[in-house]
């Protein structure tokens, strides 16, 4: 545990992933039986919940994001205030506000927190309800995935139950690269770099697809797009497509928890092609759905 | 899941106490109920063990360390077969082959198998039964605990089910650093340089406590001695005049899992302290044991 200058408690875990299965281990100890997700999402975030025997409702969500009515009886929720994973929109202020009033746990997953671009930064829900939100940070979108470093701050009557159920956990060399990185200001100037080059992906992507005449969404912040669909069927197509050319593209169906193939899309990421292939891996994203 | 030259499915985790946790979540799910483990331990593994739902019964231990028919209806075994931490017995032969032909899951856990000084080295259990003993190795004492690197070589039957629990897991360039270490050959240098470091450390250490005539035991291998005492009442004196010297010292009675009071003595580490504090460390040590 890492006491923060703003006093809050940080622990460090490997990977958000980690930090879900902590946190639900802690608090099914606590008592919980039910953590609630949004009902698109990661199906691997929502398994870890399940695997420690909590149940693990969905939340509805519209273009305001979810609403706390749905949470029901659930102990805690999962939510993506900033930038929801993978539709895009953002949690509306007063839907934001009864999360924070509401009597469970929030666990505010800002995956991407560090890369907004047309609008003003979205503060961090935890700083609403510092007691009941759990905010969790991730370096695996600012630095690399494969470093396995992630942070949850913990309100204070969590502390002890969440660092019962931590083992494992980054190498203690890894932490203090990490923390030498953030004090330095390296890691500050890494992020405002990084924001200015995926800023350029995005629009780049957004200026390709757009003689297309396909509805692109969710590109506020973050390292991906949405490309709505007609149909499942379109999408699956697409994504084969795409496989043949050599690009690697997840459908909306994959993070569709309740199976109702509500929404038919692609989720579009470009952080990961190498710089010198972008141009490239456009084109050809471009003659998969121009086709 | 790396896969050994030898066709082994080795699993890497964020040091030992990870894989205990990670191996009993995946034992659980199997179908076990209990893993027993010697009556001489690490309070912390067993906990570990417990916190999953498993009773973690105590195997007796005698000279020969532990006894495969006192591990009765146990699902699984954990075992430290080659030195015993932190008694320091090694398993005699014939019990060795028993516990490798017994039916349930040996655990082997090697924690120092790489520092062995004056007898030949002590094969692993895993080849005797590859099927159903899982070897346990660490890089906590050959590089530093803080890396949180350890490995588990698990047997093909198992192997579904362990990646299935595991989560977190030690950073990518950690693991391809310490395999780059390995090919390399520069691991294997690194060992013997500790090796020859750690004998030497020991032989002073033993030289300097034989003018005291205490009895000295566990010699034979690890980073440990073990130094009896006549009751508990001078194990407890002993720890907290150590502790005024600055000196830390374990009692063999914090290991005692059974709380039996059978042994008492001093569990004394000597691979921690810096090379140039390790004479003054060995005249304190000399002075708490000979006053």
């Amino acid at each position: 545990v890492v006491v923060a200058p703003g006093g809050e408690n940080v622990v460090i875990c490997s990977g958000f992933a980690h930090g879900v299965e902590v946190l639900s281990r802690a608090l099914r100890a606590a008592g919980a039986s039910t953590v609630a997700v949004e009902e698109y999402g990661h199906p691997g975030h929502r398994d870890i919940i399940t695997r420690q025997g909590l149940g693990a409702p969905l939340l509805p969500l519209d273009g305001r994001g979810a609403c706390v009515g749905a949470a029901g009886e659930a102990d805690a929720v999962v939510l993506t205030p900033a930038h929801q994973f993978p539709l895009g929109m953002t949690l509306a202020p007063d839907r934001r506000r009864s999360f924070a009033e509401w009597d469970g746990i929030v666990i505010e997953d800002d995956y991407d927190g560090e890369f907004r671009y047309d609008r003003q930064p979205v503060g961090a829900m935890q700083a609403l309800a510092p007691d009941r939100v759990i905010y969790a940070g991730t370096a695996s979108k600012t630095l690399a995935p494969g470093l396995r470093l992630a942070w949850l701050v913990v309100p204070p009557s969590l502390l002890d139950g969440v660092t019962a159920c931590l083992s494992g956990g980054p190498s203690a060399l890894d932490q203090l690269t990490l923390a030498e990185f953030v004090t330095s200001g390296a890691y500050d100037r890494q992020i405002r770099r990084a924001r200015l080059a995926y800023r350029h992906r995005r629009d780049r992507l957004i200026s390709a697809l757009d003689p297309i005449g396909l509805r692109v969404g969710g590109i506020a912040a973050g390292l991906h797009v949405v490309v709505d669909l007609p149909a499942v069927a379109d999408e699956h197509r697409a994504v084969a497509r795409a496989e043949q050319r050599g690009l690697a593209l997840s459908g909306l169906s994959w993070y569709d928890l309740a199976r109702s193939g509500a929404r038919a899309g692609l989720v579009i990421g470009y952080a990961r092609p190498p710089e010198h292939a972008y141009t490239t891996a456009i084109a050809r994203l471009c003659a998969v759905l121009g086709s």
